[in-house]
């Protein structure tokens, strides 16, 4: 064996991080591996765009058939995204006999299940170091690294973009809006940040994360995604004096008979170390029965970082080539498919979890005995109080911190007070994770 | 095949917890391997003492050599610690064709290079994810994770003992040799705890984190190696005014034509995430070319969370087993031993970085002006000084910050100046690193 051949299908930004990628490290991959990495074909949209880095024109195709069908090519790397035509293509590449590597995190969220089962039963193997993290090594820790546990939970700030904005807010005391405009003119941002700020591309993430920790299958469907396009400065403020810091948190934890797993704004302890993790960063903690915590940080996009996973997924498989073909060494999902269940996940209505509360209400006397007595008729005991002097404005702000309390008990509690004469605005609602 | 077979040498802490974790954790590596990992024999040194954990008493045997001459034993867990007889052990247990996982520091630090290359030429694979940062993950990481890499430096805090003490020193104002009697008191420091606290353990683990980073073969006794033990309140609440903290960091870093590998106490920024890792937590920060910065932080001693790392080893190898017997897949160093190439450490003298002085003068005017004419004529330019005001004591600090200058010059100019008349004790110097 003379090298291992690479097919690539998609050259964009990932894509193009690659191929310069094993160009430039060319020398230590071999060092490494013994062999090296070769691209053999490049399947592409447009076979005579101008691309940021030299690829010979021989090597592109517009069919990606072309190298799913070539016995030659040992390793098929996906990089265009979505769920069609990628889904059918990896597919077929597995029928195929072929490795695959992909950095495909809403494709592995929606069908890994099915994609895990089709590479376990033909013995190839599948690397999505790049889907969740950039080049943080996580999922690595999740299949190999952390396998003597049983991990209880996972959570963490992994979407770079939602991350930034928070941030900006936090320390500059800006608009939502704003930043999200300025993140946006600066290429932090996509024209259309839907997936970023409204917690759904953390959700995907968090689902493959869950998947690999817990060994499940789980219906993404039923994963509760809420964004930051709520969030104010007010509330990053008052969460200040608590003592907490407001980030988008994916939240995965395993209980006796169910999971639960759940994206949205959260206040985290300021004492926790992943609270002071800002701007593009991605951070990860994971709690294993054996090995307690452990933090993960680093650069969770960007063509760079991203090609480092997709790389060493590619140098990971190529070791199994290279030894006696031993493809299928480690289960896509760490567990043998024999072993994953199919779990049940938590409503987000059966969460138990403390919550922050700022009400809207009039300045009159009174107003905090009415929403107090209604909370207590709920369950739900106050934990403090920040009830500021008087204002001249028509609402202030009354700012509750609960106990841990049932959000079916929150909800049923707001609305009852949201209706009443003295509460002016919709009840602003934080969940709270506390700890560290 | 119905079971992996161990054989473990060594019940001692970490022994105890491996024990226990494949005890209780039993269901979980089944399902992720498919098959149990079952230890065979355990070679210990009193065959009837008391142990925390239940072991069937024929398991044990006095002589380690029962072990490594069963046939039936698949992988041997080394955890006795120590030069000899552990490397006798471990390269005889190569020469019989086991797989080899070990946590032992010090021999891999000194005889790495050695134990490496048996195991390479054997074909065997040797696990030692234990011997540096306990549970965290980050010899899978250099070995596999960031194999895209040239990885440009890493350093850490790779000694919870030491960051223990200095934690405290830091939050409490409390005085070195005190807060080191406490943590005897409580079992964080131990009754000889020169290794920990004079840097020792510290070198060990950076030799091997750069012995992978860089695929490199080094000397142990190059490495520069500095301790604690110096460190007073006084120049701890110094480097906080400053905007920065002290912590014992163990660094290494590639140059274009040697590599620098020291330990000592360093002022880091507070803005660098990991200088607010207290406690018996370990940090470790990683640039790699492609994949930027990446930090890991998690409990890097302890018996289970050592075991955690041990069985992860284990898993893995096991994997290899199973898979068609593909040992040897990653090799040892991650690089191909005909790639390690024997690197030049650089000397302390030649290193270039900023430093902290402080100086204990007499209250004079002028003082100054002579301190900082002995630093110009040695090259060394001030970034910025600290003068308080009038005491009545004889001695008086004066704290100098320096721009980046070499080391020589500044041992020079201080061998000048600690013999001025104004100098009354031997001036403090604390290297920093910026950035972050």
């Amino acid at each position: 064996m003379e090298s291992v051949k690479l097919g690539l299908i998609g050259l964009g930004t990932v894509g193009t991080g690659v191929v310069k990628v094993l160009q430039q490290n060319a020398d230590v991959i071999k060092q490494r591996l013994g062999l090296p990495l070769t691209i053999k074909q490049i399947a592409v949209r447009h076979l005579e765009k101008d691309r940021e880095v030299k690829v010979d024109r021989h090597l592109l195709t517009r069919d990606p058939y072309d190298l799913i069908n070539d016995p030659d090519i040992d390793i098929l790397i996906e990089l265009i995204g979505g769920y069609e035509p990628a889904r059918t293509l990896i597919l077929s590449a597995i029928e195929q006999g072929k490795h695959i590597v992909t950095a495909n995190k809403a494709l592995l969220a929606r069908y890994g299940h099915e994609i895990f089962s089709a590479a376990s039963a033909k013995g190839v193997d599948l690397g999505f170091e790049a889907s969740v993290g950039g080049g943080v090594p996580i999922i690595r820790a999740l299949r190999e690294g952390f396998a003597a546990n049983h991990i209880q939970s996972i959570y963490g700030i992994v979407n770079g973009t939602a991350n930034y904005i928070l941030s900006k807010m936090t320390d500059e005391g800006r608009d939502f809006h704003e930043v999200l405009k300025e993140a946006q003119e600066k290429g932090y941002a996509e024209p259309d940040p839907t997936f970023d700020i409204e917690g759904i591309d953390s959700a995907h993430k968090i689902a493959i994360l869950c998947a690999l920790a817990f060994g499940a299958h789980l219906d993404l469907d039923r994963v509760y995604a809420e964004g930051i396009t709520h969030i104010t400065p007010l509330d990053i403020a008052y969460a200040r004096e608590f003592g907490f810091r407001i980030k988008l948190l994916a939240i995965g934890k395993r209980l006796d008979d169910a999971i639960e797993i759940r994206v949205h704004p959260t206040m985290i302890p300021e004492t926790n170390l992943i609270s002071t993790v800002d701007g593009v960063l991605n951070a990860f903690y994971v709690v294993g029965d054996a090995v307690d915590k452990n933090i993960f940080i680093g650069r969770g996009a960007g063509a760079f970082p991203t090609a480092s996973a997709v790389i060493g997924d590619l140098v990971e498989i190529s070791r199994n080539i290279i030894s006696n073909h031993c493809g299928g060494r480690v289960p896509p999902q760490s567990f043998l498919m024999g072993s994953i269940r199919e779990v049940a996940i938590k409503d987000i209505s059966d969460i138990v979890t403390s919550y922050y509360l700022r009400f809207s209400v009039v300045d009159k006397p009174g107003v905090l005995s009415k929403i107090s007595g209604v909370l207590g008729k709920n369950n739900i005991s106050i934990s403090s109080v920040i009830q500021k002097g008087r204002h001249t404005q028509a609402a202030v702000p009354v700012v509750i911190m609960t106990h841990e309390a049932r959000e079916r008990d929150i909800r049923l509690a707001l609305e009852e007070i949201d209706q009443l004469d003295v509460v002016l605005e919709k009840t602003v609602l934080l969940r709270v994770e506390e700890g560290e």
